[in-house]
């Protein structure tokens, strides 16, 4: 290692500035008129990789935007193989007056690097490249197998990703898949996230009478959408933040003990996270942490709400409809499909014959999970470790990252 | 009676023809490209009460419309004097391609009239014109002293009727208020409202987090304003339908026995009225009638809500913010006011302390009841049995005519 770390070192300026080239690419990936910059941010990568001694370097056309794919299969098939993905598209830049830099035109300012994608997921992307360059430059090889898989199609959904994966199974074989597209969870804390949460998404639809009624003269004896609705959902959690639906809870794994004492240690501070969102008590699931309320315990929030009158002052009115849109987040091993029966026969069993309640199940996905005490885990926190000189912390993520699963699938 | 009723089939084709002319008249109260029409409505008014025999024929300017005044007090002092309150003033006409009939052309179809205003409120004042005019045409005198107060701004909430009344006291001194400008219950079954719901009218916002949090890595510990909406609002009916406001019904009067026998006798098609509105079942405050619930009871509706994410498809937020209006229908002898105080004080009660909870208080009216058993109501009563051959049902109004209370308070 002290041989590759001489080699880091001694080309840390051109490493920094290959990343601000990289970052001043606007691979924005939901803009057309970025298409060519799209093209040129692919390109530049199947260069790059070229030039630092991967393999088989190419790009795949999709119905979108281009993936790039590289490998180094040279340590043998008795080495394990691991499948690094990233992407080097990026969000959109609006509103653009709010930066205090343009976004394409990378600066430093206390040894940080500031640009659209440097943390998503463009540095992280550079990070894993250049670990690889610096080993096949410094030995001529690798101790393991890598598989490189960088699309560009990420902040749009990876529409075409699962179509590639699946006709090139073989191509993208691999004992373990990295992605490093997340967070570390505090400044010199090394992370390894090994659970995310997945979801299933409603609208609830109550229709009443055929049109909008006078409360005076209708008033007393009149479901009203918006009255209901707002049971139904006042329904959905206990006094004690349980969600209240039949068999809900049924395939949730609970933390182990282990888990807990991990995600206890990580240094969280409650004040400031109240301070940021300016909120002045915190609340949810009663006998769980905030830590393992936000990313290990499923949650109900309604997203959104509309009916009736929403403008300046008064207007006496029993609308005739009300909606809502609900989700819930689920956590190992709940699926979202049976979430979704379950959910919609409870909406179904608490709503009242004097309205109409529809209940359109609008998608779903599943949560994640990866045992910690796996080699390649131990392996992955013994290297951040040594990196770090910190004890890497395991931690789960509250939000979903859909093509985990599909890389499960496959 | 008799010269009385042979006057006015003598002129019946007169009267109308003359109700044509006076519903042919654009007077829309909204509309500023009207305001010619406003005024030669209240000139027809003022020259058709002169022609009849009313003495001080009259238009007061208001800061709107003018308001039209007459009267003939020459019955005695000894003998009541009745203050009739009616508006020459309408409503728009829009979508007018509804219309199969142009709105201001008046047509005679099976014995009705139809055009803007004929039930509202043209019908019922020429009513009173040609009653007042087959009295004075025939015998010179009425039997009772006579006053009329017509406006021109009913239909846009009389905003300056109570200066008027208020500025002209002594004019308008009287014995009783006759105000006809609801509707017969049913087609030949003569009708008195003796009561008016009153209103109190509320804005609930709810504010949580400083901007929308992702639900992926908030939700689970947050207070979710659009969930502690729901709640709140699922929470103020319990499920007999009562309100829960804490002394919410101390000062509701009890209907007598009396009156529930005379709601009891009115001829309520509850299947119609379901199927006119398109719903499967009615519900409302146990242990009344549906008439009941609709007229003698006070309600709570909520007539509109909104928060979050109101779009097609999926977002996953955790909004900063929901709001609602709810309003509440009163009864004698409930104090919009004091309704108010304990209405914004349960609220704050049952609101969690994870959001800031604000209740606006938009306005508020007063429930109006007059005594069925009074000399007044039972010469009406008299009246309309001896003109329809029917006896009239007491009926109560589920809504609110404002302008009672400014003629009880004065």
């Amino acid at each position: 290692m002290d041989k590759i770390i001489s080699y880091i070192d001694k080309n840390f300026e051109r490493f920094v500035s290959e990343l601000s080239e990289f970052l001043s690419i606007s691979s924005i990936s939901n803009d057309k008129s970025k298409k060519n910059e799209i093209y040129r941010c692919s390109n530049w990568l199947i260069e790059h990789l070229d030039n630092i001694g991967m393999q088989n370097v190419c790009i795949f056309e999709t119905g979108v935007h281009p993936i790039v794919y590289a490998d180094w299969l040279g340590a043998g098939s008795d080495k394990p193989t691991i499948l690094i993905y990233g992407h080097y598209d990026v969000q959109p830049v609006d509103p653009i007056e709010l930066w205090s830099n343009p976004p394409f035109e990378p600066i430093i300012k206390n040894d940080k690097i500031y640009a659209r994608g440097a943390t998503d997921d463009k540095g992280q992307v550079m990070i894993h490249i250049k670990s690889l360059e610096a080993h096949l430059k410094t030995y001529g090889k690798l101790d393991i197998n890598i598989k490189l898989l960088i699309e560009g199609a990420e902040e749009i959904g990876s529409p075409d990703l699962e179509i590639f994966i699946n006709d090139n199974k073989e191509l993208l074989k691999c004992d373990y898949v990295v992605i490093s597209d997340t967070a570390m969870y505090k400044e010199n804390l090394p992370s390894i996230c090994y659970a995310l949460r997945g979801l299933a998404y409603f609208q609830i639809n109550v229709k009443g009478p055929n049109k909008d009624l006078h409360s005076g003269s209708y008033g007393g004896c009149i479901g009203n959408p918006i009255n209901v609705l707002a049971e139904i959902i006042g329904k959905l959690k206990d006094n004690n933040g349980r969600i209240t639906i039949e068999g809900f809870y049924d395939d949730v794994i609970d933390l182990t003990d282990e888990e807990r004492k991990e995600l206890a240690k990580l240094p969280f501070d409650k004040a400031k996270f109240m301070r940021e969102i300016d909120v002045l008590e915190l609340n949810g699931e009663v006998g769980y942490t905030t830590i393992e309320q936000l990313t290990a315990r499923p949650t109900l929030d309604c997203n959104g709400i509309w009916g009736g009158y929403q403008g300046e002052g008064a207007m006496t009115i029993i609308p005739s409809s009300a909606s809502a849109k609900v989700s819930v987040r689920l956590v190992p091993n709940q699926n979202p499909d049976k979430i979704a029966d379950l959910f919609i026969k409870h909406i179904n069993k608490i709503s009242p014959p004097t309205v109409n309640v529809e209940v359109e199940y609008l998608h779903g996905g599943r949560p994640a999970i990866t045992p910690i005490d796996t080699p390649a885990i131990k392996a992955a926190a013994r290297a951040l470790k040594k990196a770090f000189d910190v004890e890497p912390v395991f931690v789960r993520e509250g939000g979903s990252i859909p093509i985990v699963n599909v890389f499960k699938k496959y």
